[in-house]
Order: structure tokens, then C-alpha cells, then sequence
């Protein structure tokens, strides 16, 4: 028996779309709607609709025509999965879509039927329609981004003092503190945000290879004293009426604000994988410093609490940089239209949407549940008998001792301190120091060993995102 | 007027899934259904099914619930959003769909519903699901490849001797056959059936953290007879019932298998971008030597046949690579279970299937369709009034002239034909050269200057794809 | 005989490093010294130098003893490949390199000895060094992406109203004009111009593990008078000793300036590679628009002229992605000094440098001796036959037949003068269409139907690049 | 004062290389030599003179004239930088190689100049050398795989059966065997072996465009019976005489070769990777299960001994699938040459043969000093008070309580005793459960649930390399 041998079994009646099984990251997620097909569809008609009221602003299109368009200009009356496939034969589903949208038109009105999509082409609206689908789904990631930044700034000012230790390539370094850390997690998630909220999101508007000509050709009766360039006047106007920022110039081939986009969310995803990195070598069972407050269960072992929250933020992590690779990589894109540069850019930038967008859920809920144990931070101080505050001690005897003598002292007691079982005060004691028991216990308390950490958290904490005006 | 008074509209009632508007290099294609949520989950209870079977032949599980549990396994019984939304909390689809099929099997056989899941762990049912997707979907990928290859083969038979220009760096270099040429994308197509075709595809089996140990347990009272290990035993059997390899060890963290299915799909989608990067450059208007069947109109261009096919095949080409990037970075997996880079892997291998599978449908379509054009490809090699042939020229005065002079001869003349929009056999008369009038127009026929191209087309149509016995 | 058989022959006289054999994107060019291993340690030896001063500064370590160090922290004292290797062991240039300034202050000044590195740690001084590094890198990518934005500025004010045909998926679309092809060039070069002047470069400095808790000790003595906390004091004057910014926290696993480095450097090499892909195209034999002012040669054929320059950025903009990937993944980095993620930014970001400045470079040089070819352009609109006029023949139409019959009847002449090799104008006489002589010719002329393609080009040469003040 | 003040000091006396400074994870090692410039220069003329060398044997070239090619191909004849700046116009360094190869030829025998590179392309010689040099790096990686393949092989069948804990999301799952994941971790060593060892290094030789065309012209005077065409009888000759395999088409244009390497030697990088990862985390602090025999120091902390070549290997692990993604990412290869893709790929491919080479080297040296601390996982076993069996507790008491009260009964027992900080084995006892005091301490014992890891290692380790015959 092969594989061959058992057939595929699929869906009895007609095909039912993604329900999301293998992203957990973001499937049932805010931005999962907000980025979905119907989504991606309803921007395009938000698109088509806005140019009709931009082209009756500027008299190139009755008013009339422009109020059927926009009415027509509901997702709820198409069938996305058959524009998706009639898709496939050009390419890209605004094709599709004007034929339905036209028709859907002209069963209303069929007067304003021909002023469906007038000048513009595909490029046109599928790129406005992702600019629309980013700006809608931008502000649900910059929500949770602040739920889990707000959260973490409580936990910083709670842990100030909390100490712990500083682990560097995976060993025990110094004390530091979880108001520290706490507070470097939401720096990263701040600078997330900026990036975020400095990205422009234009409309794009070219007809059919960048120039605006055929709006000319549309505009021909119009009163030249409208302005000197009836193009540009649209491109405002339509910006305008999408509620997107206005290019310079059109961007069909100039993709900054798409190679933007890529970098800033594969940005905020990978800087949530900070959070996560740690969090996975915290909650670690061995250490236990923290735990997610609602631990995903195991099907095979009744008694696991994992870090799920952590676990999808690394998976998210994983994800996005190559998607945006692939998003900077358009950015070589010949011609006034790409043959392949673009199709590439629109699955990678709605999965870049959902990963940063599902990563910043799972961190707010990782935040709000998150449950931090100093007893178990203060143990782990603990273990290695004071060798994490060699550092300190060989900066103390430097100035008796001289900096190589000292650090040879205490390099000689901390092996000795790792080879006997005992602790580094007790072999330190062995070497006869100039040093006074009282300041050799203070000198071993890491509690006191924290230097700038907790200046530096609350002037972490005095930083606010910026936002756009 | 801001994008952010624009609300997203969503779907009315209840949520519909992806239906492919983002990606038309797929959608509607063989390959997407084979790959859908549908047809994992079904792949996932495949695998429950296989268990309860190969418990069952050892003795672990009764023969009616073996038989109560493949009646259940039907992905018709189940909610895939659902399974999907409440997969969320613990990360992964088992937990839920196990929770499901204990639930519809206790419905019918309750007695059987405890044998369900067996000892198993989440990993198990999803990396064997996953692995039964690929070994469904890579029949698919290689009828298509075999579909292009075949048509490939006959038009390099059919050109073996129709003269083109080769092009390097852009530029007109020598002439060539469109039989080398297609030869050599079926070359490519050859070696992508070949590392598909090599690829293993195990089941995996290993328990909760691959030792297979409940499994042991519940094989308590199994005569010992039967082999040295039940674990072993019962990892041969699984592997037997599913149709898949029986792989060395449980491969839970040991990702050979989706590492290498990355790499040889991310060749596929590269080696048919090849065709697709030299049909883009063939089809250009200025250049014309082939064109797509059916080539996609546009929106805005009346006139246009875009090579869409291409185009489609390019965007898989460049989405590709950084996908199997994941899946090679996922091998750095820590544990017997990491966080983060197995769930990474589980859409970019799914995505890859779709790319290589859409791409490979595509070049089918586009081989079957393409035509050729050998009149422009004549008229192109004429452009350059026998530059091209300046190799040959250099090549053949060497003897009487010595290497450098005949090369600077050429040279001459070359710069003088193009200075001057005079055909080189003319400039080249002016530079007097010891050569015979006959002589140099049979050098100037590109026709007679393809030296082994016919060699070389032939010697590849006689290769055959590797099959795997 | 196989190839172990042959030996490979390595150099007679010790080793001699990597002239650059493989990189002609950047061998030779001014970023590339400023980024070589030589150029590194320097810049190591200028971050030890620097934290000698602000720790004299603040009286942690005696004016002297900073003055020695400064004056051993000449890297033409240093035997680079010597440290090279002695950095395996530990993993990191800094080690050898602290051992080796000891050492040659030693042998100055004895007593400055122990003041060297005082209480840093090596991510405090490689991190600061690359740092430094980009911070003299970028001002020669500047330079470069200046030199070249120029030249397109000046070549798209001239060719404001040179007409060629815009291309759409390969295809001839409409016309265009090469002015706003030089404008939309030159603005992408300012997105990147922006996107890598508006980077912060900050020094680094946070001692073992972040908390910079050795440097209170070494200020033990210091009056409590001089500020709040002497880490952060030193912090904020180390910077000032760097040139570097000052940071808000320290950054060892807070990675936003390499992630953003990554980016905007990926950014940059992409946004050359569309000026490259355009050239590409554009100097194919077959159309021939533009040549570059100095093409390659080549090894076999005399006569060509290879678009070298276009060649090399298009090469850069195929790596940078993969590279800047490996930056954002390093965002996730675990504690506070992650195990590989640090080293693995190292060459990615030198090679980033490296990639963008050559590629810049190249630019620059490619603009500068860029030969337009207007009659060339010219020829290849009229290839057509009109035909890339449909769009504004159907919209000429349109108030007469209405849209759909506008469309049919310029869609059957199209495929009729494609078919008969007539031209577009002939065909359309044929269709007794309700437009007269005059007119027709006039929307037969491309240069007459170029939009806003002028008006466009005005406004985007009105852009400077933002300066960072 | 700026960063823009400090100059760069630069190096003094000319240039001097990259020494390796940034690579700790492949300086020093025999794979850098042996992917040198100095080694690439060396193989380029090794690809001439083999050239040469067919062109005799096929009476194409006087036996002296490559006697004297063979002679002066020696790179100590050269000058490597001077060769790599002179490749920068034509964007290759067979150009300038050429060049001087011939003037070094023609000093000695000056009849035998005209005969250097005849007929050859750049590519052929450039694609070549880099497969020679593949072909003498990758026994180097080969050798040090086995290096640390031997010494899992025994480290695996010593601690057959020494038990640690399992961990699956970071958590403690149940127990495995040291045994079973050092047979893990040689597993995919062997994997990585094998793909290497399959690879298929083939000579390059197309003449300008892939047709052998000038290499017909050259033979002229030949007479034809030596065989059906002298083009494909070149293309066998060379290939012998430089000891890589005759591949089946020139590959210029069809990069299956380079595309492979890229796979397998990504491939190698990750599989090395996952030592790292499970290295990196039991040699934590907290755990120390494991040390490297050799840890590395640093700089600010006396006692720490941290895992550096795990590091690096991790480090590598990051790097090279990203470079992988560049060479299938130029696959999609435009013409007979391409303009940008090909020149990709040179430092992707050896930087990915010296990542692959020195991730191996370090494991060999890894591997080799690696310490086992049996009592260190004896205790971490114990750190859970039984909760790793609670999975076996459930399966035990299955038959008994049924699955889901035994199921509930363990959860509620492992629950209170994380909750009281008491044994499970007393939170059991609580729980009345049918089940004897003996069995149950039986049961709670790891070292008896290890399942068949034991027969795992033992299948494990007797599989062998395969070796290519």
C-alpha cells in the first residue's frame, strides 16, 4: 500500500476557503479579518468608488454615475471565490472584478455603467486596495502593540528593584534587574510602533502605465482653469477620497511604500521575538522565573503549562523576515509594470500583516497574563554561589591588588568555588584578601550589584510612543 | 477625511475563508484543494485512523475500535473553523481535533472513544498530516512538470535547427537553436522531477517526546514474542498503514524530511522560473520570438497579450527561496520539541507546495500554448548585420593573421558596422582581409555558426526523468 | 583521475585575505576600505580610546592613562590577522584585541595598563565599532546616490518630453516619457537617501550584562555631586567621545539600529536595482533606448558592450534582501547576549554596507555615462503601428459608441493590424468609425499622449533630499 | 563633534585583505583556504590549463602550447588584487585573468599566447573554478562531519542509557537518553554527509552562449572520425582533464549545480544547528547537563565558561539559509547569461561553503571536548517530583479507571503537587488510586520510561555514511 493508494479526501460541496489550521499566530485575530479576501475585495470596490467621486469632483463623471458606482461598491453582492479564480486567466482579480462590478452597475443604473473603472487600470486599484487594507489593519496592531506596551510599563515600575540574573550566551553574567528587561521589551515594542506609525500609505493612481494620460482624454470638456494638470488634480483628489496619503508620484513601479511596509512589520515582528526569546528561557522548567498565565495544555501530558503566547511570537519571528525579502526584493521591479515583481509582493505583504498583527496579540495576552516569580529569580542568584559577582570583586581589589592580580584572585576562587561545592565568599576567604568580612558580604549581595538598571528603567519608562499627527 | 474613518467592511454571515483572490499562481489549481485546510485535517485524521489500525494488528487497541475510529475519520463530521479557532490557545490543531474525534467517536463506539489518540502526541498527528498532504500534492506537481516536459521535448525536436540570437548580459552574443534552448528548460523541469521524485516522505511516530515510551505501556500485556521492541514495532506498522516511509528514528526534531521537501519545491519553482525569465524576455514586443496561447488581456490596453503565464511563474520563482529559508532554518530545533520553529514551518511548507504545484500547472499551460515564432527570430538575428558572428570571424582569421590581429581586425570592422549602420560583411571587405568572398558569406550565415546545439538537443532528449521504483 | 587528485595550491608567504576576487559590486570602491577588517579595528581601538576619555572625564580613570590609550589605539600597531584568529576561541575580535592594547600601552605606560577596557565588556566595543564603522560608510553611500540622483535630475529635466513606450508585464502599453523614467529613478534614490539619513547610529555601552554596574564601581569615589547615576553619565559621554548618538538604553539584545541598518541599506540596493532592471531592459540589442557609457567587454566576443554597471546592481539587489533578513531575524535575540544572533549580524551588516555603497557606486557611474537614444525610442513607438494608442482611441470613442462598443471596435482594428501588418490608423479606416482624418492623426501621435508625464517630472524634480540636520 | 570628524583611518602601506575578523565562525579554518581568492585564482587557472590540455588531446592546440599554459598556470605568478580591481569594468575577473595569463604565456613561449582561453567564455572558466573549488572544500567539511559524527557515534552508545529529562516547549515532557539525542544529532549529521556527498560538481564549457560554437571553428582542420561532434567530445575531455563530472548540457544558463550546493550546504549549516540549539541549552546555567570541553572566556567576567562553538555553529545556522535563498533565487536565470544572477551567486556560494565548512568544524571540536554530567540530569529529572511520568501514570491507570478519570486523577494529583511543593508520588497516595505502593514507586522511577530510546540508538547507530562510489 502506498501513498498513492489513499485518495485526498476533500470537501463535499464546493470549496469553503482557509479556515486558518496551520496559523495559529493569527487565525480568529482581529487582523485576520481585516486582511482577509473579502477585505481585500471591499477596498478594491472602496477604490473603484473612490475614483468615480474624485473623477465627479473633477466633472469627468456624472455625479449620478459615481453615487450607482458607490452603491454598488459592496463586497456582499460579488462571489469572491469565483472572481478569485476568473483571476487566474489575467493575472489579477481587478480584471474580474470591473466586469462584475460594471454589471452590477448596469443593472442599477445602466447609464453609469461605462463610467466603471474609467482610465484606470488593474494596478491601480489592487494597489490602493492593500494600502486600504494596511491603513485598516495597521490600527489594530498598534492597539495591541500599546496593550502589551502599557502592561509591561506597570511591570517595569512593580519590578524596578527585582533582580535577577543576567544570562549572556546561555551562562550566568551579573544581577540584573526585571524592570530592566520588562522595560527593553517595551522599548522594542515603542520603537515597533514608531516604525509603524511613520509609514505612508498612498493611494496609487496611474492609469495605465504611470502617465495619467487617459484621465486627459476624459477630461477633455473640462475648464483648463481648474488647475494646471488634471492628472495630479486626481491623484489628489482620489487620494482624498480613499482617505490614503497623496504620492509624490504614481508608485507603480516605485514600491517604496510597499518595501516600507515589509520592513516595518517584519520589525515589529521580530521585535516581539525578543519578548518571546526571553520569555521561552524564563518560563523554562529548570528556571521558572515566569509563566504565562494561561499555558496552552499538552495532548499527551496532562501536567505541561507551556508557553504557547511565546511559542507563536518565535513562529511569527521565523516568518517575517524572509517575507520581507521578498517584499525588498520587488522593489528591482522593470518597466512600468513588473512581470512577477508584483504578484510576488501581495500574498508575502498580507501574511507580513497577520504575523506582526498576530504576533502583537498574542504578546498583549502574553503581558496581561504574564506571572513573574522573584523567589525563583532571588534561587537562581543563589546557584552559583556568588560567581556572578566576580565581576564586582575584581573591580573591588583592583585598586589594592592591581587589575590583573585581582582578576587572577578571583578567577582562581571561582574555580575553586565551581570544583569544591562551595560558595565563592568561602573560597575567597581562602585567597586572605585585603578585604573586611562586611564588605566581602556586601560586595556578594547581587541585590546591590544592579548599577544603572534601574535609572535606566525609569528613564525607559518616560518615553511615550510617538504618534502622528 | 482619514483611513481611519473608513471602516473595514467585513462578510456578513460567519466567515468564509480565503478563497485565493491574492494568488492567482494557484487558485483554482490541483494543487490548492490537495493543500487545503480540508484536505490537512483529513490527512490528520488519516493519521489517527493509521494509528488505531497498527494498535489494533499489535495487539494495543480492540479491532472495532480500530474500526469505530476510521468511521469517524471523516472530515465531513468536523468544523474546520472551529478546529481551527480553538486550536489557537494550545497552538496547535491535534488538541482540538482530538478533543472532536474522541467526541464523535464516544457518539457511536464508546467503548472506543479511550482509544483514540493512543499514547500519541500533537507532533505525530501533524507532521504524518502534513507529510500524506506533500505525498498527495507531489503526484500533482509531477503530472504537470511531466505535462511541460513533454511538450518541451517535442518543440525541441521540432527547432532542433531554428536559429536565434543567445543573449548575454542583454546583449546579442552568438547564435543559438530554440531547440538547445527548450532543451534546456526541460533539462531544468528534468532535474526538479528528479528531487521530487527522490524525496522520502515518513510518517512520524514517536509519543511524547519520541522514545515512543506510553506506547510501551499500553502494550503491557503483549507477549514479548513478537519483537524486540514494541515502539519500533508499532513505528513500522503506523508508517505500513499510512502509506508513508518508515523513517530511521522519529523525526520530531530531526526535520530532514520537511527541510529537503523545502529545498527540492523551492528548485521547482526555480527551474520553471528559468522558462518563465527567457519566455518574458522572448515575448517582449520588441523582440517577439514567441508568444503565449492565451495571453491575459488587460484592463486598461485593449490590445495587450500579456505572457501572464510567465508572469505567474517568475512571481512563484521569486516567493519561493525565501520560503524554503524557513523550513532550512527550522532545523536548528532545540528539544524533542521547539518553540517556534516547527509551528513556522507549517505555512511555508504549505505555501511552497502551492507555489511549486501552481507554477508547474502554469508552465504545462504555457508550454501547450506556446508558439514560436521563427521569422522574428531570423529577423533578430539580422538585426545586427552579422556582429554576432564576430566570434566566428576572429575564429577563422586566426590562422592567417595571428590571434590579436584578427581579433582587432574584427574589432575594427565591428565598430565600423555599428558606427556607420553598415552590415559588417561589408566593413569587413574594407579591412581587406585574406579571406574569399564565399568563404566569408558562409561565415556570415548564423545558420551554419550553432556548433553543438544540435548535438547537445538531441543528447538531452534522450535523457528520461528518473522514477522511483 | 578525479578532482582529489588535485591539490588545492593556497598561497606561498602566509596569508594574504581576500582581495575581492568575487565582489566586483564593490572591490575597489571607496566603502570598501571604509569597511574592511582594517577599517574595524580601528574603529574597535577608536571605541577603547573613547571610553578611556569619557572615563577621564568623569574621574573613573586618570587623564593619562586615557592619553595612553588613545595614543596605542593605532591599528597600524596591530597584526589584524594575528587578532583574526585569536578571536575563534572565544568568539569574538575583542578579546585578543583588549590583550593586545594592554599590552602596547604596557609597554608605554605602564601604569595606564589596568585603566584599558575598564569595565566593558566586548559587545560594548565591536557593537560601537560597527557602528562607527556605518557611521563613515554612509556618508560615502550618500555621496554616490548624490552623484547619481544629480546626473537623473538633469537627464530627466532634458528628456521631459522624450516619448518611449512605457511596458506593462513586457508588453508595449502606452506612450511615456523617459523624463519621468529618470524622475522615478531619482526618486526612489531619495526614499533612500531619507530612509538612510534619518537612521540614529548609536554608540553602545552597558558593561557585562546591560546594567553598567562596573563602571559604579570604578567610580566609587566619585562625588555623588556630578549626577544622578555615574552609568548613565558615562553613557551619555562616551557617545559624545564616539560621535555617536546617544542611546536611550543600552543595546546589546535591543538590536533597532542593526535591524534598521539592514533595512535601509536592503532598501537602498533595491531601490538601485530598479534603475538597473529598467537599463537592463532598456539597452537589450533589440531596443537599444539607452547604452551605458562604458559596457564591458567580453572574453569572447569583440563587439559587445555589455551593460556591466547595471549588471553589478542588479547582482546587489539579489543578495541584500537575504541579508537584511538575517538582520531582523537577529531582533529575536534571547538574556542579554544571545548565542548567534550577535555573530550572525557581523558580516551580514559589513556586507550590507558593502552591497549598497558598491551598488551606489555604480550607479553614480552608470548615470553619469548613460547615452540616451531618442530616435531609437521613437522607432520603437511606431513598431506598433498605433497600436499602443488603443487605450486613448477607445476613451476618443467612447462619448460617441458608448464604452463597450468603443472598446470592440478599437479591440477588432488592433487585432486586425496585428494580424495583416498593417497599421493601427488603416485598420480603423476599415471600422468607418465616427471621428475625422485629423483627429485620428492626432490621436495616433504618441508624443501627444504622454498625461501628466511632464507635469509629473516638474514636480518630482522640486524634491531634495531631506538632510538630517 | 560628529562621527563625521573622525576619519577612517585606513591601512598604510597598500591593501592588505579582509584577515577574518568578523568570521570567527570559519577564520582559521581549512575551508578558508581552501575558498580563498588565492584558491579561486589558483582554480580558474586550473580551468585554463585543463582547457588547454582537451584542446590537445583533441588536436585543437599543439601539445607545447599547453605544456606552456600548464606552466604558467600557477597563481604565485599573479597578482590577485590587482586582478580583482581590474575585473570591476567587465564585471568578471576571467577578463583580466586572461589577460594576464596570456602575457605570462607569451613570455615564455610566445607562440603558444594566441592559444590561452581559445574559444572559452568567461563563464566557463569562472563556473569551473568554482566547482573545483567546491569539489576540494567539501571533503575538508566532509572530514570534519565525520570527525564529529565518530565521536557521537560513541558518546551516543555510552550513555545509551543515561537519562534526562525530555523537553517539549521548553517544558519537561517525560524522560529520554543522552544516547537517543547524540544519536539524533549524528543522524542529521549523516543526512547533511550524504547530501554533500551526493552532489554532482560538474565542469562548465559552452564557448560565448552554451553552443561550443568557436570551439567547431578551432577544430576545423580535425578530422571527423574522431567522433560525431567535436564540440560534446571537448566539453568530455575537459571535464576529465579537471577531474569534475561531464555534465549533460553546458549549465551556464542551467543552474542546478549551484542551486544543489546551496541546498546541501544550507542543509549542513542546520543540521549542525540543531547540536547547537540542544547544546545551548544544557549547558544553561541552570541545567549544565552538558559543557564544551574548551569554553570560552570573556572579557568582562572572570569565571564564566560559555559555549562558543556552539555559538558559532548557531550563528552559522542563521547565515545560510538566507544565502541559499540567493543561489535558488538564481535559478531564475534570464538568456544564455544572465545580468545580475549569476554574479549573485560567487559570494553566496563560497560564503555558504565556508559557513557549512567551519559550523563543521566547530562541531568536530565540539563534539571531541564535549562533557556528560549524568548527575546533572539525574537531578533535573528530579526537580518535578515525578510530573515527567505523569503521562505513564495516566496510561497505567488507565485499565483500571478508564482513560478519562485516570487522566483527571493525574492532573489533579500533578496540580496540588506543584501547588504544596510535594513529591506526585505523595499527591497520588492522596488519591486512593487502585494501585500498589511498589508499582507505583516503579512507575515513578524516569530511568524505567525511556520506551525504546535505547533500541532507537542502537538502530541508530548502526547506519553508516553512505559514500559516493
Amino acid at each position: 500500500m502506498t501513498s498513492a493508494d489513499i485518495p485526498a479526501r476533500g470537501p463535499d460541496e464546493g470549496w469553503a476557503g482557509e479556515p486558518g489550521l496551520l496559523t495559529p499566530v493569527w487565525t480568529g485575530s482581529a487582523v485576520e479579518g481585516a486582511t482577509g479576501d473579502v477585505a481585500v475585495l471591499q477596498a478594491m470596490l472602496d477604490a473603484e468608488a473612490a475614483l468615480a467621486r474624485a473623477q465627479a469632483t473633477l466633472g469627468m463623471v456624472p455625479a449620478s454615475a459615481a453615487e450607482a458606482i458607490g452603491a454598488a461598491a459592496d463586497v456582499r453582492l460579488y462571489d469572491v471565490r469565483d472572481i478569485a479564480v476568473r483571476a487566474v486567466p489575467g493575472g489579477n482579480p481587478a480584471i474580474p472584478l470591473v466586469a462584475d462590478l460594471t454589471a452590477a452597475v448596469a443593472r442599477r443604473a445602466p447609464e453609469a455603467a461605462p463610467y466603471v473603472h474609467l482610465g484606470a487600470t488593474s494596478q491601480d486599484i489592487v494597489d490602493t486596495a492593500l494600502m486600504l487594507v494596511a491603513a485598516r489593519a495597521l490600527p489594530l496592531i498598534a492597539a495591541d502593540l500599546g496593550r502589551a506596551a502599557a502592561v509591561l510599563a506597570r511591570l517595569a515600575a512593580e519590578h524596578r528593584d527585582t533582580v535577577l540574573p543576567a544570562r549572556t550566551l546561555t551562562q550566568h553574567a551579573v544581577p540584573t534587574t526585571f524592570g530592566l528587561k520588562a522595560a527593553g521589551w517595551r522599548a522594542l515594542i515603542l520603537d515597533a510602533t514608531d516604525r509603524l506609525s511613520r509609514l505612508t500609505l498612498p493611494a496609487q493612481l496611474g492609469g495605465a502605465a504611470g502617465t495619467l494620460a487617459a484621465f486627459h482624454e476624459y477630461a477633455g470638456s473640462r475648464p483648463a482653469a481648474e488647475g494646471p494638470d488634471v492628472g495630479v488634480a486626481l491623484l489628489r483628489t482620489f487620494a482624498a477620497e480613499t482617505g490614503l496619503a497623496e504620492p509624490p508620484l504614481p508608485w507603480h513601479v516605485l514600491r517604496t511604500p510597499v518595501a516600507d511596509l515589509g520592513a516595518a512589520l517584519a520589525f515589529t515582528a521580530g521585535a516581539l521575538g525578543k519578548t518571546a526569546a526571553d520569555v521561552l528561557v524564563l518560563t523554562r522548567t529548570e528556571i521558572g522565573e515566569l509563566s504565562e498565565g494561561a499555558g496552552g495544555g499538552s495532548s499527551a501530558m496532562p501536567h505541561k503549562s507551556n508557553p504557547v503566547r511565546a511559542t507563536l511570537m518565535a513562529a511569527a519571528a521565523r516568518q517575517a523576515p524572509a517575507l520581507a525579502a521578498v517584499l525588498l526584493g520587488s522593489l528591482a521591479a522593470e518597466d512600468e509594470r513588473p512581470a512577477g515583481a508584483w504578484h510576488a509582493e501581495w500574498p508575502a505583504l498580507r501574511e507580513l500583516l497577520r504575523l506582526a498583527g498576530g504576533a502583537a496579540a498574542n504578546a498583549a495576552e502574553l503581558a496581561e497574563g504574564l506571572r513573574v516569580h522573584p523567589g525563583r529569580m532571588r534561587a537562581d542568584l543563589d546557584r552559583t554561589g556568588g560567581l556572578l559577582l566576580a565581576e564586582r570583586l575584581a573591580a573591588a581589589l583592583t585598586p589594592a591588588l592591581g587589575r590583573a592580580a585581582a582578576r587572577a584572585a578571583v578567577e582562581r576562587a571561582s574555580r575553586r568555588a565551581a570544583a569544591d561545592g562551595v560558595g565563592l565568599d568561602e573560597a575567597l576567604r581562602d585567597e586572605r584578601l585585603p578585604i573586611v568580612e562586611d564588605e566581602l558580604r556586601r560586595l556578594l549581595d547581587p541585590a546591590t550589584y544592579v548599577g544603572s538598571a534601574p535609572a535606566l528603567t525609569e528613564r525607559a519608562l518616560r518615553r511615550q510612543p510617538q504618534v502622528k499627527e
